[in-house]
């Protein structure tokens, strides 16, 4: 069992870009002891014209990364909806236990703001050209390849490539296909990654910060999580984006870079935990068991 | 994109013993709806002297399955704990988000009850043979194999096998190797699935009710997730085993049978959903996106 761990070691820091020596010769960090001493340059900031924060009606705050490299259109309809103040008054109105957090549907009478596209295309994949794959060397049962691309989570089969649906994730709620969703409906993954909905449903984005307010709520104990009474329904005092800010006042939030040298040791140590507590190093790992780390700078 | 789903569908079909043509004709059933439609013969009673079950101070309860199984001596050890009334008046301490909830460590000074094995082995894999494996056909990044087995979620290599780490699986806090942790401190996994921790570390059961519960508290603000106050501790009340009450008065769950035609049909449509709402299945699923059902009989 020991060779094989160091075979499987072997193989995975020559995958990661990391030579054996190097990963022998390095100490066993913890996955949160390589984030931790990670270098200025290992990080990037979240542009504030992707920077969509929530006000919730007690006063707690969520931050969420918008990707417009992946569902422009969506994403754009995410916007003219924020600034429309959409979301100022609305609601989540259901949680369902090991999947989905959803808000924007407490009051469907609500008028759409100009701009909108009703009836956005499929922005389910995407070309893979022109985006730098950082590859997972390992299997993966939905997608002939995963791995990480500019901070996101992908899958692709060569051709084309999609965000994957891991634990903080924000998706556009939609109807029957081939209703795309308009984005008036937005959920997050608060549970196992249902990759299942991957290629199915447009992803806009993931949470930067305020995770734990979305992840916590009660569940609803309606159909499939949704809340039975409007009482119960969580208000959402305002939404925008952090670009109509006053520069001075943004919030300014990080994602590590996944291209830097510090994330392959981050996800070759997600894949092979050295650290003192761990026996087994397990010589592989899921695509969303290496969530890209975010903070908040400044 | 279509011709590559319908071959994936086939193999997946055959190596879950269902015949394409099977597959083909049957109705576009979601996973919900084979759950629903499921025969009696479907599933498998939880004994009464495996159930844990939880009283919380707001009245709530959690009822957890025990897995002797694949741990004896860290579920011997949860038993005598319960019957020693180690639990009762003690406290969820730790709730770090999409990772784990844990309690029992409330009160250190409280006494361990007799018959209690102070030091158990490793109890992080056992021998293979004597369970059934119902493998699923897909790849997967941390086991040379994985399926379900008497209703478990399990791993292995062919000669040893494991419980996984999947969302609601209840295991052992420990400290440093090789300490293996003596079942005082117990934790369940509330979001992706850490598999890193699976073989380094005693699996003992899985939440068949109240997951809900453990799920939406809030999580705490100290070092992975520990509450700082013990204000902020989650009280339990007590705690005991069905199989302590009077017949009449014990609640009865009941787990699919993962040996089943209806598991198979269950297992092959979280792999390929077809039902009217997605466009694209995915042809694979990871070994925790295969919840087991569970339900409260009666």
């Amino acid at each position: 069992m020991k060779r094989r761990t160091a075979i499987a070691l072997s193989l995975a820091a020559a995958s990661f870009g990391l030579s054996p020596e190097l990963i022998a010769a390095a100490p066993a960090l913890a996955p949160a002891e390589i984030v931790a001493a990670a270098p200025a340059s290992a990080w990037r900031p979240v542009a504030p014209e992707n920077l969509l924060l929530m006000e919730m009606g007690d006063g707690r705050r969520v931050a969420i990364e918008l990707a417009p490299a992946f569902a422009p259109v969506h994403v754009a309809n995410v916007v003219a909806l924020t600034r429309g103040k959409w979301f100022d008054g609305n609601a989540i109105v259901r949680v369902q236990d090991n999947y989905v957090t959803q808000w924007g549907g407490a009051d469907p009478k609500r008028a759409r703001p100009a701009g909108l596209v009703e009836k956005p295309p499929e922005e389910y994949a995407r070309p893979a050209s022109g985006l730098a794959l950082r590859r997972l060397p390992f299997a993966d049962p939905y997608a002939p390849m995963t791995g990480h691309a500019d901070g996101w989570p992908v899958g692709s089969d060569g051709t084309l490539a999609w965000l994957t649906h891991c634990y903080g994730m924000v998706g556009v709620g939609r109807d029957m296909p081939p209703d795309a969703g308009d984005s008036t409906e937005l959920y997050v993954v608060i549970g196992q990654s249902p990759r299942q909905l991957d290629r199915n449903i447009a992803l806009v984005g993931r949470v930067v910060g305020g995770m734990d307010v979305l992840s916590s709520l009660p569940r609803g104990t309606g159909d499939i999580g949704f809340y039975t009474d409007p009482k119960q329904n969580v208000p959402i005092r305002r939404a925008w984006i952090a670009a109509d800010m006053p520069a001075a006042e943004r919030p300014r939030y990080e994602v590590m870079r996944t291209d830097s040298p510090t994330f392959a040791a981050f996800a070759e140590a997600r894949a092979n935990r050295r650290d003192a507590f761990y026996i087994r190093p397990a010589g592989g790992v899921d695509v969303c068991n290496v969530p890209v780390p975010t903070r908040k700078a400044g």
